[in-house]
């Protein structure tokens, strides 16, 4: 049962913005880590996601849990450049690493975007000490169940074989607030 | 170091609402048990300690959570009274059990609250799968915290060793809400 | 067309809290009377009404504006007594005089409450300097709106005659919030 | 002393956008005008004052108030661009008419910006019936007092000679919020 859990898929970025150098998931096992994929002019990610991100940067221990930003464009590519995105992060006092999502071919998806079959943004990642995608959730997620979350995959020992019945899910809630949702998903789902 | 994890006081109490019997930390062995300590009319409990406490009843499962209120009156004895409590529940459709702690002479501190040290409302108490308490906020904690709190507990094995470094801490943030204050508070500090 | 409004019926009051003296509308003729009809268990009133009617009385001068409280109790007659309410204003910081509503015969509807034709709680209600009802809210209004009202009232001069078209509409929109609504409304309808 | 009431200064614009011709506050003379100044990555402006902006568009007839958005760059420049601004304006549903403020020589302030002597953004400009500013509010300004505030200016006939001593001030509130601050502020000050 637990051979459905693989990997999560290394990421694909053109370039990183608040980090020193390239941040890589195999470099972050051992640590609980949460992706927080978002576009800078989508207001979902701007008003819930980037400040839940932030929080949980805040309420957890860095040597628990690793949070990293990827920019997933995949609309307005003109506005949404790197140039633009650092002055963002700049006013948004943003400080966590971000990831500029390689843009794919003839302004397609982005390629961790489709590698990860992200519906759209927000979508928070969440991948354990092991390196395995534990749980995605498109559009908001409260911060209550998100604690949770998060402390259910630190309490988890590395040695121990996972309940997966009692892991979180991977699942993908009705966006009910300005998500910017991909009209046609590629890309694997989630195990 | 674990000897100093001792059963959480038991409660005294006057009687029960939205509860078809009473209900003792004996018989929710087992289960992680959050108490939320509270006044009718204590304005930061209204807006934000009971709200919270509805969501953590909304979001954990009832074999593993356990949501109790305990209205524990320190001032206005005539206006918070048992009946006008009874009529708060219901306006506000607060619908888990809901204890009256036992007043204490000469309107002192009530039973429970004095046991538990309790310094005013709201207050919040966690305690484990063993019946033993882990953590007291007086005043805000941010559901972020809160969630992570109630799943470390949820998360511990029932015959493993505590490890208390990991535990959560019993503490008691200065409360920056509209919380009330007893002027001296009495009682038993929790270990 | 003027002949239309007639002066906002009195007020039949058991007795006042946060006020020297009684109050009368024919005292404060020449200024903008603002009505906040509420129960102290009504949740609506408490999160929304309340703390708009002391932002009333902050922004706007005393001398152009007179925010009065309201209590028309029309349920829960044992938990929402006088001595109850003088603790609930002193917890929520409520400084404004409160009237409270001459209960009726048999617990029916209180007899100001039943002159003005309130639906519920919380409604608002906008007196002229001319002591004419001119506009009543049942539930929320944005407080964008609300400035406006009262600014139009104010900027009135007291001997012009009124254009009824551009004045404030009484309007009872449906309550979205967590207001009370009474059963079978009765009493004069305004205007 | 209405001499010092002089008109606003006309807009120095290098393109409009949501406006099929140029706006002129000559055209708009009659009504009251809202300009809400403001830079796409300024969170204050996010978060407040365009929310706001819209609310005053939603609330108040058309025929009595128009509010025009003024993109007046500061800082950032390679990132607000007119492109991005675009892509701004349809994410947020922003339909007011925004015009792009023209650059100033050397990347200093904007032409518009200048001619204001705004001191950063957000900054609120009302203007009125007879096209003469009258309140500029740097910073966030409460629904109840900006709506009393428009509504003071609707309220005033044309023909009427100003009272100054009632009319609204013309102040800049320290920012408390997340508004974005030039360093030296410049140009005529209103009135």
């Amino acid at each position: 049962m637990t051979a459905r859990l693989r990997p999560a898929p290394e990421f694909v970025i053109s370039e990183w913005l608040n980090a020193a150098e390239p941040v890589s998931l195999d470099r972050l096992r051992g640590r609980v880590v949460m992706i927080e994929a978002f576009q800078m002019l989508c207001p979902g990610c701007v008003s819930q996601g980037l400040p839940q991100a932030q929080r949980v940067r805040e309420t957890f221990r860095e040597a628990d849990v690793a949070v990293i930003g990827l920019h997933s464009v995949f609309e307005h590519h003109n506005a949404q450049t790197p140039v633009a995105l650092a002055a963002f992060l700049h006013e948004y006092r943003i400080d966590f690493p971000v990831a500029v999502d390689q843009p794919g071919e003839d302004r397609g998806l982005p390629r961790t975007m489709a590698a990860y079959g992200l519906q759209g943004t927000p979508t928070l990642v969440l991948i354990d000490r092991q390196g395995r995608r534990r749980a995605q959730h498109f559009g908001h997620v409260p911060d209550l169940c998100l604690g949770a979350e998060i402390m259910a995959l630190i309490a988890e020992r590395e040695d121990r074989s996972i309940a997966l019945e009692t892991a979180a899910d991977v699942s993908a809630p009705a966006c009910d607030e300005a998500g910017c949702v991909v009209q046609s998903a590629q890309g694997d789902n989630p195990t």
